[in-house]
C-alpha cells in the first residue's frame, strides 16, 4: 500500500499554444488550463507534450507568471523544469516552487549521452541543494525513447535515500510495463509515487500500487480518464481501459502533439491553436480530416471546451 | 575544386573551464582560447566537447562578451548556437553574428524526435529570418549518434536552396565515412564547406575536397592536427594521419571531455581545469594516472600551454 501524501491521480502535460509570431500565447493556455482542470486534471505544464523543450527558460517563467495571474493554482501544478543546463533547472525549479507547485517533473540533462550515474546523480543532488527548499518535490521524468538518457532504478535508490523527503516519485513514459512494474515494487512502498507515461497503462499502475498517469491525451480526453482513475476497483474498470486506448489509438496514428492541437482547435472553434513551433510540423488539411472523422467514429467529443 | 571563401582549417570546440561552484570560468577559457588560437586553430566555442549544451544561454551571451574583452577575434570563432528552443538559437545567434563571428555552427533542435525534415527546414529557416543579417554564415551540424536528429542530404539541398549565401557549411560528426563523403560529392562542388568531426578524417576529407575539420583533441593536440591540414598533399600525409590516430585513440579510451580537460589541467599545471559539470564526472585518479602514463608512452605535452 502506497501511504504517500504526494500527487496523485490524472495530470495532463498542457499543451502550449503559439501566437502566430510563434511566441507562447498566455491567454489561450490559461484558458485550456481552466478547462483541463475543470475536468478533474492536474496540470503538468511544460512537459514533452507541451512543447516545453522548444520553449527558454524566460518564456517558461513568463508563462508560469501568467498561469498563476490567470488564477491557476500552484497546487494542481507539476512543471516540468529539467533542462539541458543546471542553471536553466536550478532557476526554473525555484520559480515553480515558488509558485507553490506540488511538484516538478525533472528530465535529466538529455544532451550528453552515455553518462554515468554518478553524473546523473550529481546533476539532481545539484538542483536540489541550490534550490535548497523544503517544499521542494521532484518527480523524476524516466522517457528513455526520447531523451535518451533513461533513469536506472540504482540512481533512483541513491536519490531516495539522499533525499528521501524531496524525490516524491517519477513518470515512467518508457512503455515498458515490466520496467513500471519493477519500480512500483521496489520503491512505491516507500511512499514514492509511480505515474505511468499515459492511460495507457492506467489501470494496471493503479491496480499494482502507482499513483496515476500522467498523459498527453488528458488534453483532449480528460474526462474518461479521470473516471477511470477515480472508479479503478469498479467491475467496468476494464472496460473503461479498453474505451480509452480506443480513443488513444486514433491520436497515436498522428504525430501526438500538432493532433492534440488540432483537436483543440477544433472543439474550441480556434484555429490559433493548432500552431505549433518547429521542429514540429501541424497536420495537414488531409490529416486534420482523418483524425476527426476517426474520432468522430467513437463519438468523441470535448464538452465543454 | 572547392572555391568556398567560407571558415576552412582545424577548428577546436574549445572546452569550457568552470569554478569550483559550477559557473563558468572566462579567465580560464581565454586563456586556453588564446593558447589554441596560437597554435593556428579557429574556436568552435559551445561545442559538444565545451559541455554547452550545459550552459544557458545568458551564460554563453556572458563568455561571448568575456571572450571579446580578452581580445580574442570574433573572425576566428565559430560559436555553437543551436538549442532546443528557437528563442534561445535566435538570440545566441544574433549575439554571435553581432560579435563578428566568422560562422555559427548550428544543432537542429534537439529534444523531439522523429521530426520531418519540413520542421527542420522551418526551424533553421525562422532563426535566418529572424537573426536577418546578411553576414550570418551557418554551418550545420550533424551529430546524429549525440543529437538523435539527423540532417538528411535532402534537408540540406532545400536549405543551400532557399539560402545559398548563409547555408556555408557543415560539421559531420556522424564517424561514417560514406556520409561525409556523399556531402562532398553533392555539396562541395556549390561552395559547401564539409568538416570532419574529428581529425580522424581529416585526410581523407581534404583529399575529396573538403574544408578541414572540428575536433575535440584539437584542445591538446592542435599544432600536429594543422600541421597535416597545411602539408597534407606531402609524402608523409598518411604518416601524420596516423601519428594523429594514436594520440586520439588513447582519448577516445577515456570519457572524451573529462580526459581533455584532465590533460589541459596538467600542462597548464591548473587542476581548475579538470572540473566538468554534472552530468558529466571527471576522471578519477586512476584514470588519470592511465591517460597520462599512455601518453607519456607517445611522447605526447602540450607546449607552451
Amino acid at each position: 500500500m502506497n501511504t504517500s501524501t504526494g500527487l496523485r491521480g490524472v495530470f495532463s502535460p498542457v499543451i502550449t499554444p503559439f501566437a502566430a509570431d510563434l511566441s507562447p500565447d498566455a491567454k489561450r493556455m490559461v484558458r485550456h488550463c481552466k478547462w483541463v482542470l475543470d475536468q478533474g486534471l492536474g496540470l503538468a505544464v511544460f512537459g514533452t507534450n507541451s512543447e516545453a523543450n522548444s520553449l527558454s527558460t524566460p518564456e517558461k517563467l513568463a508563462l508560469l507568471d501568467a498561469l498563476a495571474d490567470g488564477g491557476i493554482p500552484g497546487a494542481r501544478m507539476m512543471p516540468g523544469t529539467g533542462c539541458c543546463a543546471l542553471s536553466d533547472t536550478v532557476e526554473l525549479t525555484r520559480a515553480a516552487v515558488g509558485h507553490g507547485a506540488g511538484g516538478v517533473l525533472m528530465l535529466p540533462p538529455f544532451y550528453y549521452k552515455g553518462v554515468l550515474d554518478d553524473g546523473l546523480f550529481a546533476s539532481y543532488s545539484e538542483v536540489i541543494q541550490r534550490v535548497g527548499d523544503a517544499r521542494l518535490r521532484i518527480y523524476l521524468y524516466h522517457i528513455p525513447q526520447v531523451s535518451n538518457v533513461p533513469l536506472s532504478y540504482g540512481l533512483i535508490e541513491r536519490l531516495l535515500a539522499a533525499y528521501p523527503g524531496t524525490i516524491a516519485g517519477i513518470k515512467d513514459s518508457s512503455g515498458d510495463w515490466d520496467n513500471t512494474r519493477g519500480m512500483l515494487e521496489r520503491f512505491a512502498p516507500q511512499g514514492f509515487n509511480v505515474f505511468a507515461g499515459s492511460e495507457s497503462f492506467l489501470l494496471a499502475t493503479l491496480r499494482a500500487g502507482g499513483a496515476g498517469c500522467i498523459t498527453a491525451t488528458g488534453n483532449v480526453n480528460p474526462r474518461p480518464i479521470v473516471r477511470l482513475f477515480e472508479t479503478w476497483q469498479a467491475a467496468d474498470a476494464d472496460a473503461q481501459q479498453k474505451a480509452l486506448d480506443a480513443v488513444r489509438a486514433v491520436f497515436a496514428r498522428f504525430p501526438m502533439i500538432p493532433a492534440l492541437k488540432a483537436a483543440v482547435a477544433h472543439w474550441a472553434d480556434d484555429a490559433g491553436y493548432a500552431t505549433v513551433r518547429p521542429p514540429l510540423v501541424k497536420l495537414d488539411g488531409h490529416q486534420r480530416s482523418d483524425l476527426l472523422a476517426a474520432l468522430g467514429a467513437l463519438d468523441f467529443s470535448m464538452p465543454g471546451l
